[in-house]
């Protein structure tokens, strides 16, 4: 089928018809309120929605509220969403705050409180100020533009917003996909991730929605780690609005193949900004396995290498000791047969059929020193590959991380 | 039965009679050859040993050695154990040296080259120096005080050596069981783990002194964990010479249960120190997880939260960061219910019944300040608890893992 997809520059969650979003500071980030910490996504028109909620036992009130909702098969006009403060780990007071603050939103934009789903993301085990939200979201002014305020509402220690859109020609119809993200601690998705919203403006039949988030998620945030920690507050939410007025997509078909693939890359665009940003992160480590005799074993060796402490800091340090990269291999639970592996850095070959070559330390620092590093690996027991993405282990990460909350 | 286990002050692997051990710089850890990194721990009298090797499907040529030995059943008369250089991920050539450096060994003390076992830790994917090897072999003097040497000849990035020795009184007979082990990167042991020789001088069936080093393992060891990463050199060892003469300890008799309790002792011993010592690690974490529904829930949780990188950079900078706990909790796999769990900190409890306690922020950091950080979890669920030990996470590991080879 004839399709294009293109991404938009400076596209953002609210680039797709019939979305809108504003921000404010309300000061839960801190008494200062220089930060923006409070924003509301809203549609025009109320929208098929689908969700992928935390795999964590622990699941923050907002995760909990989304459940709930989403299970009903409602149809959702808002998201309102904070940092600062998980509200997880916060018993019956963190739940009553979360209804109450859907409550809240739906008055300000003139909807029914069941149509509003609400996330959270900041501290575990703090209650949310509620006179602060409360203020807040009566300030909040709501605009096409308001995509990019709401990225950096949602933002806890990330240094940049992450925002995509692409525009899709799918035959006949034309129709956009944005997104949002926010990183930058606490990732390591497991069905679900950290804070995403994505939005079409194409209508989408509810059963598809939900598989193509589940397939994108698939590609894209669960396969991003920065510390191997799943968060409580992991939640990635897709608004269909249907403002397009094509024949709703649904499984099996060209168009749904399209819609697929143009949700795949705004999700892997949004993933890998994740990685990039991690906290403390100088640079990108992209793994890639090959040859795996299950797609399970691909990405259980693709997450374990991405995730290696000892990888990530030797990556930050420029040390080209590929060992690690071995080490982790051999402990993912992934079939690995030591005599038929290959590793590269780049395009240098480290270690064939399971025998270091003679290294040459100066191409290899050379591509440890550029802003991606892609590690290959070749187990080279059958055709099963994927792809993960992380980030270095610096100083600065655990910096942020000994002074979090205080 | 019985019973007394008394640590003995300055104890180590040589400390049960018949035990001799040396070390020297043999240059292996860098041409300068002033730190000790060969060593040599040999007994008068060939030993009942029973090993744990790497569940890493990647295993290190010493490894595979010692895998074939121990099936066999031989008797056991000398390890040899180097640092400075795994010889892991070396294909055939590694395994021709592990043999070459059991044969050298063997021909210095006079053993037959299939009763020396092979153990080493270091680089992967390096070659071992073997003309240094053989040259340091024949300048090794053992004696009854080379335990030491021998402590500090296995050290690669640990800061101090790991020893202990108890002396048992059980019923009429007296022993003593001694080892020393290494740390203190790569260490999340799974089955077996680091580098660790334990000796006795008791007789003990060789069937009884598997399993009791499995059961000791469990406890200790595998309950360590300084950054996730399993190593492909693991390698727990002990030998027992006899030289007491008592009737060989068999299972389910009442001086097994003192051997176990006194080799459990020894064991948790050094596998704290592993955790103390950890890279870059300024102090002890202590987990205990109660009230888990299984034993295997209570080690997975328990382990989760003492691997997590954002807990353990939250203890460096004596962040009272509670909701990490229970986030690692949540995404152990163990059975919870969060509006079961209890969290404390030392002796404050933080969260109750699934909510937060008025946080004592003062006193939190005070106990985050000691060298020894208890945290309790109660899942209220079941009767059955375990203890992890770990570190806390320094900006000093990531200097040390980012330039490891450089």
């Amino acid at each position: 089928m004839q399709a294009e997809i293109a991404f938009i520059e400076g596209g953002t969650v609210t680039s797709p018809q019939g979305f809108h979003a504003g921000a404010v500071a309300a000061g839960i980030k801190g008494s200062a309120g220089e930060r923006p910490d409070l924003a509301v996504l809203f549609s025009q028109v109320p929208c098929v929605t689908a969700g992928l909620l935390t795999s964590n036992r622990i699941k923050s009130a907002p995760v909990l509220l989304c459940q709930e909702r989403l299970k009903e098969g409602r149809r959702v006009v808002a998201v309102v969403a904070n940092s600062g403060c998980a509200n997880a780990s916060t018993g019956d007071r963190g739940l009553a705050d979360a209804v109450e603050m859907a409550a809240l939103t739906a008055k300000a934009i003139g909807a029914e409180p069941e149509e509003v789903l609400v996330a959270g993301t900041g501290v575990i085990g703090r209650l949310l100020p509620m006179d602060r939200i409360g203020g807040g979201l009566q300030s909040i002014s709501l605009s096409r533009e308001g995509g990019h305020e709401l990225a950096r509402a949602i933002m806890t220690t990330d240094t940049f917003p992450k925002e995509a859109a692409v525009a899709v020609r799918s035959g006949d119809t034309r129709y956009t996909i944005g997104g949002v993200a926010k990183g930058s601690g606490m990732i390591h998705p497991n069905l679900a991730t950290l804070l995403s919203f994505l939005t079409t403006d194409a209508a989408v039949d509810p059963a598809f929605l939900e598989l193509a988030l589940r397939r994108a998620a698939k590609v894209s945030f669960n396969m991003v780690s920065v510390d191997g920690d799943t968060s409580p507050s992991d939640t990635l939410l897709i608004m269909a609005n249907g403002l397009t007025e094509n024949p709703p997509i649904v499984d099996g078909t060209g168009p749904a193949e399209v819609f697929q693939d143009a949700l795949n890359q705004v999700c892997i665009h949004l993933a890998k900004s994740i990685a990039r940003d991690g906290e403390g992160a100088t640079r990108l480590i992209e793994v890639t396995v090959n040859g795996a005799v299950s797609q399970a074993d691909a990405v259980a060796a693709a997450r374990t290498v991405v995730s290696s402490p000892l990888l990530k800091a030797a990556v930050y340090g420029c040390d080209p000791n590929w060992g690690r990269v071995v080490a982790a291999v051999g402990r993912s639970g992934a079939e690995v047969e030591e005599a038929m592996l290959d590793v590269s850095i780049g395009d240098i070959l480290l270690l064939k059929a399971g025998s270091p070559e003679p290294l040459d330390n100066e191409g290899v620092v050379r591509i440890l020193k550029g802003s991606e590093v892609p590690i290959t690996v070749n187990l080279n027991l059958g055709t099963a590959s994927a792809t993960a993405w992380g980030c270095d282990l610096t100083e600065e990460y655990v910096v942020i991380n000994s002074r979090y909350t205080t």
